[in-house]
Parts: structure tokens; C-alpha cells; sequence
């Protein structure tokens, strides 16, 4: 999916909203669990109320790696749905992944063309070599970690370089030499919504991937206000308080009018 | 494994081996590739042909996701298969993971207790609570990225704060209040061989993974003299330089001769 597709997509659903497919089967309803497959069908009921009112779907792959060889398959088969039923929105393989270069070539192959992913999360610390094979496969998007929305954060991202520059910023400055706002996303903790102006300040127009509304703790008013960009820019990612509102039978419906309380406040800001 | 088993097994064979196995089914032989799997026999091959030399085995995660479900059964017999047959080689999942907590939870249950490696490599740039969880899996260990051996570590890993300490010397220091050198080693780059003596002082008893012995230009002779320690202390990865040195009906041969090769070189520092 290319930028302008992505584009029009937000400004018609008024919506930046990123729905998070954390699927854990210790959480999904008990009613699902005698079924063949519990996390894909918990997943295909979460899609199908929720994307109306989300622009994207962000599985996080430990959630499905942590199962083995089932987690794979439910993996596969949420990503193939997604495609093909919802063709219009924004998929994300949150990965993390990152390694030198022959071995990020075979990460990107795995999620941007045999699983079809648009997007997959990269992790900056090994340097160019080893982003620039996802940035290499044509319409399709690395989101690269800049400022993480954890406790961790504190440990090295925000170190400071002689001149003053923190690490984030240098990851942020750096790595636009590597990729264009048509192919490079960061991801940008919301629990930092105070840094987002000034983070604006860096990346005027790349697409900001932002966790942590909701469950982690960040305002969304902030975001939407500091993060918007003229296209958008933003995706705003919410898993928990969205997918585990309810675990009665009626999961499915409640987490759809969590998406359409999201999205309507969203949309006041469009 | 614990350190004292590792550190009995190194002493006994003189060796301080891993063998990658970043099995590519474009490279392995030809002959192979009518066999139901023929990533899984090519490693058995390899597995079997090197276990006198090495004490260690490194799959490469990236190899095995780029054929989606069947490289993750490929993946799960070969993890099997050395825990049954050479239960005294350490094992690595070369995955790079690293997330918040709850997220690099799931992801040290996939390796350390699902799939049964004795360590996974993580990447530290989220800090400590996307490493704790892999450390607090008992009798298993987490091999944090140092300094990496790709053209991609001067991007980052060599920034200094304003104190002077580099972004690879912080990561050394600080996760070192995070897991012990019972639990924690580090990856650190042997084409920085000239680092390994400094290294040493931050890091003196501490496990070093190093990559890129081989294919990657290390030198060996560097590496063991600047960064054996009185355990070993040492774990010296190759891994195209044996698997892949011929492609014909004598690979393992061949590769068991390379391994020979190499650990009778390491023998000399012992």
C-alpha cells in the first residue's frame, strides 16, 4: 500500500486508528476455545467489527510465535483474511526484527512478500545494513523504533551524544538518509506525548506508528493534537482496551464501539 | 545449561565452536532437495558431522521464518533433534528479539521453554524491561547484542555521551545490573578484534558470542588471545565457512573437516 492510499483511507474514516492483534488464548472469550482454531477465529471477529473504524491491523507476532507451529498458521491465515477481505487496510507485522543484511533480506521476505504485510517494525541498533533490506522491497513500509513507549526507553534512547543529541533523535535524523516519508514509519511512544511536538519538529512528515494509548497510559488528545500532519501521519495503536473490553459472548461488539469511541474522538480533530 | 556445564564441555574438547546454521535451501546440496525436508536433513548432517568440534549450534530464526510454517517445523525438529542426540551442546535461537515486557515474555517462552534453546539473542535498545523477562527464565541465558560485526554497528554503537562512553560500552555496563555471567553473555563482533581487550575490561567474566570469524573476516588468533578467560568465556561462530563449504554428496564431510580445523586452532590457546 502506498502513501496516498493510506492517505485517503484516514481521511475518509476520519480515523487513525491502528487495531492491535496482541491475541493471547489465556484472554480470548471461553466460549471460542473448542473451536479448530481459537486465535483466528477471535481475530476474524475483532477485524470484521473493528474495520470500519480502524485504518490499520498490527498483530504482534510473539503472541502467535509463542504457540509454534499453530501460532504460525493462525498468524498466516489473520494476514491472508486481512488481505483479502479488508484489502483497504494498513497491515502491520509487529516484529521487531533486525539483523545484518542477508539475514534482515530474509526477515523482510517473510513478512513483506510471503505473508504480504505492508509494514514490519525494525529495531535500529545494529544501523543501515541491517533496515535497508526492508526499506529495498518496492510499496512497501519499514517502521523503524525511534522513542518506545516502555520504562526501558529511559536506558539508552535517551542517552545524550556530546553535542547534546539523544539517541532517538540521532536514530530519527540518521535514518532519513535511509528511507523517504513513502516507505519509512517510526514507531513514537504516546506515553511521551510531550516530546511529539518537538519530535514533529524532526520528522515533519513521516507516518508516526504510536503505541500506548490506552493500556500504556497515553493521552490521546495529545497525540492527535502535537502528532497530525497534513496526510495524517499518524497511526495511533490500541490492543488491550480494545480486544479485551468484554470475553463474553459479546466480545466481538464491544470491542467495535471501543473502536467507534476511539475513532469518533479521532475524528474531532480532523 | 549452566555456565559450569558449558565451561566442562569447552575444557574437554578444546573448543570454543558454534556452528550457524543459517541453512538456505538455495545453497544446500542439490541432492537434498528430494527429501520430505531437506533443510532438516541438511542440518542433521551438519549437526552430526561437527558435534565432536563445536559446543555450541546456532540456527538463524530469519532462515527458517522466510519459508513461513515449514521452515518453523524445519526449525522445531532441528532444536529437537541436537537436545536429543548432543544434549551437551549449548544451544542459540539467533532471533534479535527484544519488546516490551509483556511482549519479550511471550517471546522467551517461544525459545527458551517452548522450543527448548539454552539462549536467545536480544537486542537492548528498548532497555531493561524488554530483556528482563528472557533472563528471569531460570538455567537459561540471554545473549545481548554488543557491538555487532556488520558495517551498520558505526551508525550507533559508537556514539558517545557526553562522558565519553560509547553507546555499545553504556549497553555493557548498564545490563550488567540487569543478569549476571551466569545468565548473560554479549555478542560482540570479531572484526572489531581490537576492541575485544577493552571489551574485556568492562566485561572480564562475562560470555562472548562472536560472529563473524569467516565469511564476516575476523581473525581468529585475535579473538582467542584477546578474549579467552580463565572458563573460555568464548563462543566463536561460523557458519557459511562450514556448512556451505561444498555443495556435493561430501558437505558434511567436508564441513566436519572445517570444524576440525578451526577447533584445532582453538585448541593452541588452551
Amino acid at each position: 500500500m502506498n502513501r496516498q492510499q493510506l492517505t485517503s483511507e484516514i481521511k475518509r474514516k476520519k480515523s487513525v486508528l491502528c487495531v492491535g492483534l496482541d491475541t493471547d488464548i489465556t484472554k480470548i472469550p471461553q466460549h471460542l476455545l473448542g473451536e479448530e482454531d481459537p486465535i483466528f477465529s477471535f481475530n476474524k471477529a475483532i477485524i470484521d467489527a473493528t474495520a470500519d473504524f480502524a485504518v490499520a491491523f498490527k498483530p504482534n507476532t510473539a503472541f502467535y510465535e509463542s504457540r509454534g507451529l499453530k501460532g504460525w498458521k493462525s498468524l498466516e491465515k489473520t494476514i491472508a483474511y486481512i488481505n483479502q477481505k479488508h484489502p483497504e487496510i494498513f497491515t502491520i507485522a509487529d516484529a521487531k526484527r533486525g539483523d545484518i543484511g542477508n539475514t534482515s533480506k530474509m526477515y523482510a521476505e517473510a513478512f513483506l512478500n510471503n505473508l504480504a504485510f505492508d509494514s514490519v517494525t525494525v529495531a535500529p541498533y545494529m544501523g543501515v545494513d541491517s533496515v535497508k533490506p526492508f526499506l529495498d522491497i518496492p510499496n512497501k513500509w519499514t517502521i523503524l523504533l525511534g522513542l518506545t513507549s516502555n520504562t526501558g526507553a529511559q536506558d539508552f534512547q535517551f542517552t545524550a551524544a556530546a553535542d547534546g543529541e539523544k539517541l532517538f533523535e540521532q536514530v530519527l535524523r540518521k535514518s532519513q538518509e535511509w528511507g523517504t516519508p513513502e516507505n519509512l514509519m517510526y514507531v513514537i511512544g504516546a506515553t511521551k506525548a510531550d516530546h511529539l511536538k518537538h519530535i514533529r519538529s524532526i520528522v515533519p512528515n513521516h507516518f508516526l506508528l504510536v503505541p500506548g494509548v490506552g493500556a500504556q497510559g497515553g493521552s490521546l488528545a495529545d497525540v492527535m493534537k502535537n502528532g497530525l500532519n497534513a496526510d495524517g501521519g499518524l497511526l495511533i495503536n490500541s490492543s488491550r482496551g480494545i480486544i479485551y473490553k468484554s470475553n463474553g459472548l459479546d466480545f466481538a461488539e464491544v470491542a467495535a464501539n471501543e473502536a467507534k469511541t476511539l475513532a469518533d474522538e479521532m475524528a474531532n480533530y480532523f
